[in-house]
């Protein structure tokens, strides 16, 4: 067997721990019995020591450089091996006790954050958080020397493979610049329609997944290979054939339990969607969370909030729990599902003021793990920025800092992925509608197949073929351009 | 760290993976998308391979020669390291490669053989089959030269820790011979008594779970660290603080699915029981399969097919289905929930039939792994045997050689166990009895906590610490002995 050949196999079952881990994550964050969690933060740590030892080996580094020295390679094992090299850089740059220390802080400190937020008690999680912060910055230090990158950079690198701080700062600051103004504008405008009104409930449980399930199936959700249940907040996981996504219900509110819904289904058409001949290969991954979140957000914000999918959907709403009168009509639930409000909490925020909350982490977690903001200052410095950028100020640290799990299960580095995301996924929706201009209309009757039969061709069925910005290139003709974006929220909300 | 303490950080990794294993094998039975099936078998596999690696490590091996050497080691850290070197033992006779392999050709056999069974077709899983028993009887010549015994018996200890055919040979030959007769003698009473009625339905599954858990909560089942779900097949899993069972409902009758959760309550309530100090530590497992078996057996069949038990259960069964008349009496319920009856299926068999069904596959899967029955000669073999045993013949192979899972998932020498299971139930229950008399008059007021207290004390606390016949001469005076049960039987059966 070649070098190359060796590596895809030692590879395969380095993509089987990771599903092993998925899983488990899943099962924690949906129906494991609470007083799992210590042991189940133990078998994840295990098999993220495995994992790492598995990666880290020696053999590997030689096998990767004798492949690399190979001139028989096509173009998608080249990526596959480059994709190796990476993940190995990743691992080898850290001790295996290391990861297995870092995994069990961070499940620590989560579990202490589950009491802390409800209590609003920063001071509660502080020494934990200072814990998987000081080990966050040891890996960043000690990746970013082989990445030739800085700290943050090296720890945003694992959720966006070769993104760079001197990238997104310019991006992040003409939003910022931008949308102060733009929301003023919105809501300006919006203070002149008719409000919003939230058809009455209830909406039992029951009813709003089997609503939701129809919604999936439209979309093209194989449930063979994936599942609907609830978590804590939605998110999209689980394992290789095997793609589960997670919404909760509010039964007096249907609105964000469903969008939620078809939020995660985009997640979802994105990993049912990669290269079957690559499953469980690095190249067969998808390409980064940037990319992700674009899929997530392609759906939900694109799609699935224009007046062509609320046409199609608003009846099925109203029938699915039996309501009547005009809350139920097209144009009332457009409304209340493109309303623009200043609030506290990030996973409420609406598409024009969601980027100041990304913005406002991603400076703070940047000055973290460069060592410019000490972590007692965070609650301070995190309410200040939020005024800045978004004009309120959280009433306690429940409503600030304390808001998102990130930071407390150490994913420095993520936020970011969120407005980049929103980004590229205004720059795909407006190629697609390009290319096919029968996507649109077709949105309108509940068909979605030739929307994705596009992502498929330009996104999914490439995975990690090239970097995340040759893949804009090819499928829109240029890379990450906050234009689109700023564009489609003008004709949105200033019509 | 001494050598000793290696070893224990070593196996607590052992542990996690093994729970891991547990998990992805309860997700699989329950709730996992059909299509998820070919990676999960690749994620078993892998975990399983990397589980052999670890613990057949040649490291592994000096630190257990050199702990054994050391004398300042306690009745507990000796008992774990004998149950480490055992261990080590079956892991390092055989391959890491041919772990994954057997992994992968038992879910692969299993997949047939989800078809083969209703389509009763026998031929459709000889070939998987085969492969399957190749791979085993390779395991267990090779694990026979290191245990020094049979390869049958190697396959055996697997399962039940130094169980021998020369002990379990005379105890099933007993019973093969006791048991015909004795079924007569049961069958001419019954006849006499009025007929058991199934009260009539319907029993929504909703109903039939609330009431379970309403009894596994008398049972004394810690809802924070356990569930209780559905699967094709009732069984007990999960991992450490995360004790899982299942149960199937069948909505014209609850008998057999309230019974299947009180049987796995039994095995739950073993592994809830456990040591904690001793958590993912060779020693603090359960002692073996015959141990657990006895243990859901003496719940379900010792303690809960009592009248006592029925006089308290009636009432609360009557209540949750909304029941009336004489057919949801104490009486009537304890008639139906000891009816003897000869059937082809061994998981809905009664208490007296039972060891027939049992013995049989003992006998058959010795003969194949020893070589003296060709598996194309199976389903003959099964059906002169039962016939034999119980008198009746398989009218086809769906209820002959293909009903049960085991072989086909590659277990070979589980069978035993159950019935090594039951007689051991009785001894346990016979002796609790006569240490607390106040157990029975309490299971008769839904007070199980006496039973508890004594099953804690004797068999739970003890976990691995002892043998199976030295844990049985602790708590009962004397080894297995098939009078007991014998004894109970007329008792119950014959009064």
């Amino acid at each position: 067997m070649s070098p190359y050949h060796h590596l895809e196999d030692h590879f395969a079952r380095i993509g089987n721990l990771d599903d092993a881990v998925g899983l488990l994550h899943w099962d924690m964050s949906t129906i494991m019995p609470r007083g799992g969690a210590g042991a189940r933060a133990e078998q994840m740590a295990t098999l993220r020591g495995l994992r790492h030892s598995l990666i880290a080996a020696p053999e590997v580094a030689d096998l990767l450089s004798e492949a690399e020295a190979s001139n028989s390679l096509d173009a998608w094992q080249l990526a596959n091996l480059a994709e190796m090299r990476r993940g190995q850089i990743h691992a080898a740059a850290v001790e295996g006790k290391l990861i297995e220390a870092l995994s069990k802080a961070c499940a620590a400190c989560e579990m202490i954050w589950r009491e802390a937020r409800p209590a609003a008690d920063f001071k509660r999680v502080l020494p934990a958080l200072t814990e998987v912060l000081r080990l966050g910055r040891e890996f960043g230090a000690a990746k970013a020397e082989k990445f030739k990158c800085s700290p943050y950079e090296a720890l945003l690198d694992e959720w966006e493979p070769g993104a760079r701080t001197i990238d997104i700062d310019p991006i992040f600051d003409d939003l910022a610049d931008f949308l102060p103004g733009f929301t003023d504008q919105v809501l300006e405008a919006q203070a002149k329609l008719p409000p919003a009104r939230l058809p009455k409930g209830p909406f039992p449980a029951e009813k709003q997944q089997a609503l939701g399930e129809k919604f999936m199936a439209r979309l093209g959700f194989d449930f063979e290979r994936g599942r609907l249940d609830q978590s804590h907040h939605p998110f999209c996981g689980g394992a290789t054939d095997d793609v589960r996504i997670t919404t909760r219900y509010d039964e007096d509110n249907f609105v964000e339990g469903l969008m939620a819904i078809l939020h995660e289904t985009g997640h979802a058409l994105y990993e049912l969607g990669l290269p079957r001949d690559w499953q469980r290969q690095p190249v067969g991954r998808a390409r980064g969370m940037a990319m992700h979140e674009s899929q997530s957000l392609l759906i939900e914000m694109q799609a699935c909030r224009t007046r062509e999918f609320m046409k199609y959907a608003a009846p099925l709403m109203r029938k699915a729990f039996g309501g009547r009168g005009p809350d139920w009509g097209a144009a009332n639930l457009h409304r209340l599902y493109t309303r623009v409000q200043r609030s506290f909490i990030r996973t409420e925020a609406d598409e024009v003021t969601y980027p100041a909350h990304v913005i406002l982490r991603y400076r703070l977690e940047k000055a973290m793990v460069e060592g410019d903001l000490e972590i007692a200052e965070l609650p301070e410095a995190f309410n200040d920025g939020l005024e800045a950028l978004l004009g309120i100020r959280p009433p306690d640290d429940a409503k600030g800092c304390l808001q998102d799990i990130h930071w407390y299960a150490g994913a420095w580095g993520y936020f970011p992925t969120y407005t980049l995301g929103a980004i590229a996924a205004a720059q795909l929706f407006d190629a697609a509608k390009k290319a096919d201009p029968q996507i649109l209309p077709s949105i309108g009757r509940g068909d979605f197949a030739p929307l994705l039969t596009w992502l498929r061709a330009n996104i999914h069925s490439k995975a990690s073929l090239q970097s995340m910005p040759d893949l804009l290139i090819a499928a829109t003709g240029r890379a990450l351009d906050p234009e689109t974006y700023k564009a489609h929220l003008k004709t949105r909300y200033l019509g």
